[in-house]
């Protein structure tokens, strides 16, 4: 009974009541979110309301020197283009005329600002007039609704610059990628930007491997539930599941292409030697591919075990009425046969041992069929 | 109950009387559709009745002029050929004479004019003596017969020239792009033919994702409906549903090669950087592609979701019959055991407490058998 | 019921006894065409009987000149081979004395004379010493034992001549493609033999779009029966029509193959030109593939659409036999406790309400039961 | 019943009942075959037991002459290596010793004596060192046993000779190729060795299709035992099949790569013109192929036929249980009615016409509600 | 019964008894692994504990000499590294310092340090900068756990040196190379050190055969069970099975990618006639995989007997229901009608042969529905 309440999605414990259970199954079932999942369509001017301010980070380093400045205006990181160090400008939080103000500063092509203002785009990486760009989705899970939320991240690498666009202000994705940064020892500061646009497609991908295993979590908590009790929320959670899997899975796959992509690149932007590095991050989201398909696996597996243990209580309840059956079939044959009117003229309704032989055989009989069920391997 | 109401196919509530539903049965299952699926024949003579009248837009233009003009009569267009501007010829409504017509006068092949012609044809892509010939179909949904409708497009790329035919005369596929031919300073005004071809393309992809959006629907709504009250009406919209995703893959999965085919083309009708435009409805065309799969995975989880609510129900009709069974059972042995004309001889028959203690047995077996049947989970 | 009349395969209606059920059944299930399917061995001399006789046309032509001759013996087509005109061999019945002379006499491989005369090949393309051949199956829908049947076509294109070799003297593939040839302005007489060869490929594979129309109306009519009354037969026509689409995919797959082998092919004696045809037959194979993939998905949804109606209606039978139970539980407790032979001593058996009042209980407890029922969406 | 008898797999009739039914279940299903599929270990030495004796054979031939000669010694070949004419070396039965000496007097290198000793390996090919060696297995169907059975053959192509090594002594695999071979005129003899080569390789391969032809005929006897009755031993022999299908594919698809790599080795060893009979082979073993994808899926959907028979069954009995349930089901309550002791003061119970009546509601009621449950068309 | 307890997974004999049986239920599905499987996360800093100490072995040989020397510290292997021959060194126990300082001495690239320290990698080849990096997964099985374990295993081939790396110093991995070492004719010792890592790969390799022969054991054991006696245990037991294979199959998979890349190396690391032997490898592990599919589809076909015999269970119970109901129909309908009160005025009841029809009726009535059920198959 505790076993509920120490569910994360439902404080409350589950009712049986049926009445209850009919009005929380639209609940259960996340039929809006599948409306989410279909509903995509990138061709769309993109209805995502424009953020109120931005927030504008641009580092400025090489191997000797590093600044680091903020801002809530582009126009504060037009001066960095010409610095002769490597700046990444990274900015939080998406408004059109903002972006089409730097993107025109640093002659980026405009077919990628709208990119970069899109929604729901495959991710995919493209080499346009001197700049190279990737968009992808940083995924988070979501504790609460248990789903897999993404953010669109664009990365622009030009020759000495990294701009990256990020939708959501409140979201720190880059933060690790900042010490780095600061530290005059540290790799990212002896390399060219290549190598600072690995770094942020390796932490991307990292990210990946945290919401899986949250997702590896949620499997294995469903499992224990269908082991212990299958009920109607077990097939909402599955069916809830396969759906979080489709949205991973939507994704990953596409950034393998992405990288491999850049790996095949002869673009100038990338060093020979980064390639190693990307090669890396490329072995990270194969393996992340896979395990997203052993994920759809264990989920089949799954769903075939919560039938088996359907089918098994329906199996139990089958059998239970089956026993009380050949319960009742002797009591109700020999009950039929002395409750019959013909007392007047049949002797042994009259003697003394009738009554008793007739309710021993009422006992004896079922005891024996039961015996015989036993055998057969049916309890 | 005010749920079927707002359903928007069926304005009457579907009423349970069996006669009634087996009445329904065959509109609700649409096997006429299974017959216009499956019966594709792109080799006979086309079937379709020739329009009475066609219309015939023309728009010549470049950076600084731009003409239109309408017609009902192809020859009225012959005298853009030469016109040193690029013209796109747009002609709604199939006629054999007129199409051949205008395809001698602009040197287009006679195969390609049986390709125009033809019906139910695969979309493919084609260069043929100088022109580049592209078949695909606009897809509509049908509200009211939630159906995906499709309308066979034929673009013929030329130097200087896009002529492009629609089967059908009242609906008006490329409106937004002629608002953009008018404006003098639209990107499509600047550049050659290739780009309008693009745009066309685009055009249609776009439309692509409003359909699915309109599935995506349909899938989400039927999912709540399963959810809240799976019966035959469910199954029967699964089974649709399942058709319309064969139409749609079937229309999406071969636009794919034809813009992969032309961004790999050699020909001279295409600059160079117009593929960055073809490369961006390939990303489209793929997620849609993409999406149509997760369209099909959605509706197998849902076929899943369907089966087991089905199969839930049934196991709650059995449980039903398990513990009415279960109160009978001793109400059987006892009244069988009872109701034995042996009365004359057995003492307890006549104590008063005896029927009393009889109901009480009655009364306390069934409890004890619930109680133990909700131990094991079965309530 | 007029419903069985009306189908094609069975004149006699279907009758529910058993015992005459059980007769049908094998006669139901094709389990003969299993063998037919599956017994297939290229490899054994073939056992198909030597035609009595065989019919030989010849069609003599260049764009000047036509002739035509019939024969019974392929001697008289010796003549034709130096006509400096292009020949169409026609040989209706394969012997095997006839092949070896005419083979041999046009210098066609012995490796190939074995490939005509062999039975339940898969289709194939081969060049071998300067002649191109190809080996493919016609396919007819046979109505009265509703099956794909084939008939084997071996066409051999030479310089200037084309041998097509076929099984059957009864059935005329090839009759549209004479009456072209007659006509002087008609485009198969101002091109060489290569051409001749596309028409014959195209008559063949438009064949098969046919086929599949007459298994599609199979389909669609299966579909309703399946809607209006799923019976045994109903799976035994599913498990037919299986077999069915396994014959028309093994003869259309390696088609594809084959025409793509031909285009790929850098033989002289396909011009350039004529690539352009056969890119339109590789365009409809392919989509003859397509849709024979879609028919198999359309049989899937059949088969999950016969399984859940079956289930269905074992549902609605136990959902009776609830009700029933649930109408005796009252009525046996109630009878089973008045029924005692406690009489004597138990004073609501003497007064004269009493047995109006248990009547009560025994109507008022199940309709209560079956209200609940309703409730809960059982009916 | 006469059914069972002609079954070849079982002289004794199945016994229905229970006990034995379960002594013969691990003999129905046959699980050590399971072992024997699955423990498949070509790493390790191998633990085949050597042959006690071996037989060789030697066919010493060109166009012009011809010698063969037998002997248990391979010693006896050695001579024949500077014959000047081509060998055939065939050795029947394994011994280590004996294959190291011909290996090393040929030339052969010892990494292919591994090979040859080794058992359970994956068809392959190799070209090492001048030779080139094919490993693949003869397929056999074993009548008793209803399995396939595999003989391992190596064969080893050299300048001028081929040896082959049998595992299986007893069986004569290569008998109609000794027979041809003394047949001056037959055009093995006209070639050199690589058409000897091909002539072995066609051989096994053909002989494919008579095992696929005895499965076809084994597939086909369950699908009819299947339709007239399907029962457990149906499920063990679906279940057997299905192991015997694996077998197969497992021993033909990889050849498909091995004639493939044949084909397109550029090898010394083979002539040019032989490619086209390789050619043939090939289209045998794609076919082949293509054809285990048949047997595949015919099993499943004779696998689906089982279940659905199996569910018939079933809603046949439940349906008898409602019908029974319903007869039992106004003679209960009428019973229960007049069987309670009310009688003192009901006057209806002295008429003379309430007995007939009671009888006669009895009748009525089940003869109505079998009426209606026929209208629903359950039975 | 004394089947359970040769089960070598539970020594104590599982108990119908159900509370116990829930007790079990979550040990028996072996949630925990699920966890295992899909909490794969590459990306991680390892969490690995440091070894405590680590086992240095060295290897040094050409052709004529040989030295083996033990230590616990790395530096003890510097002095090899000009030895002029072949340097070994193998090391067991992972600690982060001690693999910098040999990688550094070895000019071995850091990034490669980080994949040895790396946990759950996907097995891969990399070339980084004059040295060859294979990383893998040993496999071992747990027969207590009944589980696939792994133990990663990196491989460093440089010029005249390897160097490998063991996660678990306890077990012994590549004891039999040592042996074949120390004995001066073996071929290990007349070859570059490529072909020393030829042999570590081939003995990992080798070793999955050994795995997967303790698989399919367990697969066989379990097939047998389900035969004899399908439970909840089996059910379990068909769900870790899955899991193990899902194990197997990411760590055979990839490996195949990694030799055949190995192969398609022009590295100067790797001799040309080392090539056959990385061939051999490659059949091996393409037989591996091969293999595995077909683990997957015995386990399929597994779980369909499975539930298959669930459902033969159920039927039989069904039938035995409908045995009983059968005979109690006509006791509780003639019963009905002779114990209902009427006794007064019907003649019938006063006759001495009344009660022995009325008996004789209630026994024949079920004898003849049996009778019928049996024919009809049921039995």
């Amino acid at each position: 009974m505790s076993f509920f309440i120490s569910y994360p999605l439902m404080n409350v414990k589950l009712r049986p009541e049926k009445y209850l259970k009919y009005l929380y199954l639209p609940n259960l079932f996340a039929t809006r979110r599948t409306k989410e999942i279909l509903n995509v369509n990138p061709t769309l001017m993109p209805i995502r309301e424009e953020a109120r301010e931005i927030k504008v980070f641009v580092y400025d380093y090489d191997a000797e020197e590093f600044s680091e400045k903020e801002s809530d205006n582009v126009l504060d990181t037009f001066a960095f283009k010409h610095s002769g160090r490597i700046s990444w400008i990274n900015i939080d939080g998406l408004r059109k005329t903002d972006i089409e103000q730097i993107c025109e500063h640093y002659n980026v092509h405009p077919l990628l600002v709208e990119d970069i203002l899109s929604m729901n785009q495959r991710p995919k990486m493209d080499e346009v007039e001197g700049v190279m760009f990737c968009l992808l989705n940083m995924l988070y899970y979501n504790e609460e609704s248990q789903s897999v939320e993404t953010e669109q991240i664009s990365i622009v690498l030009g020759k000495d610059f990294v701009i990256s666009f990020q939708e959501d202000a409140s979201r720190d994705v880059f933060n690790p990628l900042r010490n780095k940064l600061r530290l005059a020892k540290s790799q990212i500061r002896q390399r060219p930007a290549d190598y600072l646009m690995y770094s942020m497609l390796d932490l991307i991908v990292d990210n990946y491997f945290i919401v899986m295993e949250k997702l590896g979590d949620a499997i294995e908590f469903l499992e224990e539930e269908i082991v212990r009790r299958s009920n109607t929320r077990s097939l909402a959670r599955v069916n809830q599941l396969r759906k979080e899997l489709i949205v991973l899975k939507r994704n990953i796959a596409p950034v393998r292409d992405l990288i491999s992509n850049i790996m095949r690149s002869e673009s100038d932007l990338l060093e020979d030697r980064t390639t190693k590095y990307f090669k890396d991050v490329y072995d990270h989201i194969v393996q992340a591919y896979d395990l997203s398909e052993n994920y759809r696996d264990i989920m089949v597996s799954m769903q075939d075990l919560y039938i088996s243990n359907v089918n098994l209580k329906m199996n139990e309840v089958m059998k239970v009425m089956a026993i009380v059956t050949c319960l009742l079939a002797p009591a109700t044959v020999i009950g039929g046969i002395f409750g019959m009117n013909f007392d007047k003229n049949v002797a042994f309704f009259h003697e003394p041992w009738g009554f008793i032989s007739a309710i021993a055989a009422m006992l004896i009989i079922p005891i024996v069929m039961l015996w015989v069920f036993r055998k057969r391997g049916w309890f």
